[in-house]
């Protein structure tokens, strides 16, 4: 049996089986956004994320500025999807000897841009050779308390009745894909959002100060990553196709599949949050849906009918 | 020019001079083993290793326990020669989509055999998928403190006067290769060297308490790691070669190459301690040299002449 046989889910699941016996020493073991411990009295929040040239990053459009800011980016989204403030992060890069020096260089500054803009110290790492260039940043953060108890966004939080909303606009980031690979740059809205994503740090932060409980970052798809809290918090979700946020831009640029790339499109890093409808009201969201008793995601046009695409989002090892 | 002109080192010095600005957060910045910062009152530790197929071990021997340990250990290593208690990991895989699962079973068996026999809570990271597989641990630890300052075995420690010494024996790892190539397993010591290596985390601990404040552990050679020390704490260092502590199997093995494998062999993970002569004495370590004015390392034979080696150890852009 391979990998490709059981997915990058099967086999979450089967490392999360793994290493079950951690759990009772953790806040939040491993199969959430990121892992949580207490440590000298506050709450470690603690995640990593990769990305390797030729499945998350093509090195042949130069691009290494854009790249150190994605990829502390996307590991500030999971921090946000926690509902957490970042503090330090480790940064590994392995690249190939005949590498040019300018190109490590211009990495680092789009890092280092992206670590001052939300306040994170880039406190060590490894440098590493290898054939195929990746980077591997771990990113920690702190976590908020109430009367003792962790106030976090997990995927664990939905309850039948709660509504469900989003920050942004999704679909974006698969939107910039074509220009990006025809040459277009950052003058481009979908392109700069494919390549520059903004973590959704302070927003994350208001959610947890609103009272929420359960979110998710949108990094594989709207319906999959939904799938996640519905399937964690034993419940079913109903999201409502018109109430989707969808930019101009996309709709301009694929007027037929803007739906389809908003609700199973990869790498937009909006956060998901799901909770009471009052609650949510006080955030600058987009409701798009409820939560409901059963199983499943199901999208709905107006007259309630579902919606279905070939597939929900994003499966590493299924790609 | 490319990353194979300025080689490991000169990498590591360009990045952290574009990550100095970061230093007054920090009560350890980049350069040493790891980083040190302060969080909730405690020191926390912080290092991340990274082993890539084909450069740190080969995916075609199929030892997949072997390298879940060893990936583990090397992480351990970095927090051992900080003198720090391991707390905390997150792991990422990079995986080939068409590789067993059984390999990925195995992998994690071995990761969460070296967790359990030095206490370490696995508690999370990232599955990916890549064409080169590779492992990438970022490990958290605690430092101690006593009236307030750290105590921790950093690379700038080192003074004149002061002793050198090691745990162990050096140069089993690199004479564990050959016979590895060639099929042999954990019934051979050097092998089992080379695959299994012991971090010396109690041994750190024990040169913290005992009052040292300087070590480095040796994953790159002796001569090279200890030039570490010497050039950040602005010594010079005589390493006396009867002295450096080999091993009968490595002196049976290799009997004319065993003391240039001692000196020059990475991957022993031993710990190299710097002090007063009346604090090593009490820990159970060899002493090989000491401390002297002036910069650079110089391997003695009895008459204290210099012996000289073509390279002191591993620089991962330039082998």
């Amino acid at each position: 049996m391979k990998l490709s046989d059981i997915g990058e889910f099967g086999l979450i699941e089967r490392l999360v089986r793994q290493t079950a016996a951690e759990s009772p020493a953790l806040v939040v073991g491993p199969g959430d956004d990121a892992a949580v411990w207490r440590a000298g009295g506050e709450l470690v929040i603690a995640t990593t994320d990769t990305m390797v040239d030729g499945v998350h990053f093509r090195s042949e459009n130069g691009r290494w500025r854009d790249l150190g800011w994605k990829a502390l980016a996307v590991n500030l989204s999971d921090i946000a999807a926690m509902g957490g403030r970042p503090t330090y992060s480790l940064v590994t890069v392995c690249l190939p000897a005949d590498l040019g020096v300018a190109a490590v260089d211009d990495l680092y500054a789009g890092l280092m841009e992206c670590a001052g803009e939300y306040g994170v110290i880039v406190a060590g790492g490894d440098v590493v050779r290898s054939p195929v260039a990746s980077i591997t940043v771990a990113m920690l953060g702190a976590g908020a308390e109430h009367d003792g108890e962790p106030t976090l966004l997990l995927r664990s939080g939905a309850k039948p009745g709660d509504v469900i909303a989003v920050t942004g606009t999704l679909g974006d980031s698969a939107g910039g894909l074509r220009p990006l690979a025809e040459g277009v740059g950052l003058e481009d809205a979908l392109v700069r959002r494919h390549v520059r994503p903004t973590p959704r740090v302070a927003e994350g932060r208001a959610a947890v100060a609103a009272g929420l409980r359960c979110g998710i970052d949108v990094s594989d798809g709207l319906l999959q990553d939904l799938g996640h809290v519905c399937e964690m918090s034993g419940v079913a979700a109903v999201v409502r196709a018109r109430n989707v946020p969808i930019s101009d831009e996309l709709r301009a640029g694929y007027p037929a599949e803007a739906l389809e790339m908003a609700c199973t499109g990869g790498e937009d890093y909006e956060l998901l949050m799901v909770g009471p409808k009052d609650k949510i009201d006080s955030l600058p969201v987009t409701v798009i849906g409820e939560i409901v008793d059963g199983a499943g995601v199901k999208l709905a046009d107006d007259k309630g009918s579902e919606i279905a695409f070939e597939r929900t989002g994003w499966d590493a090892f299924r790609a």
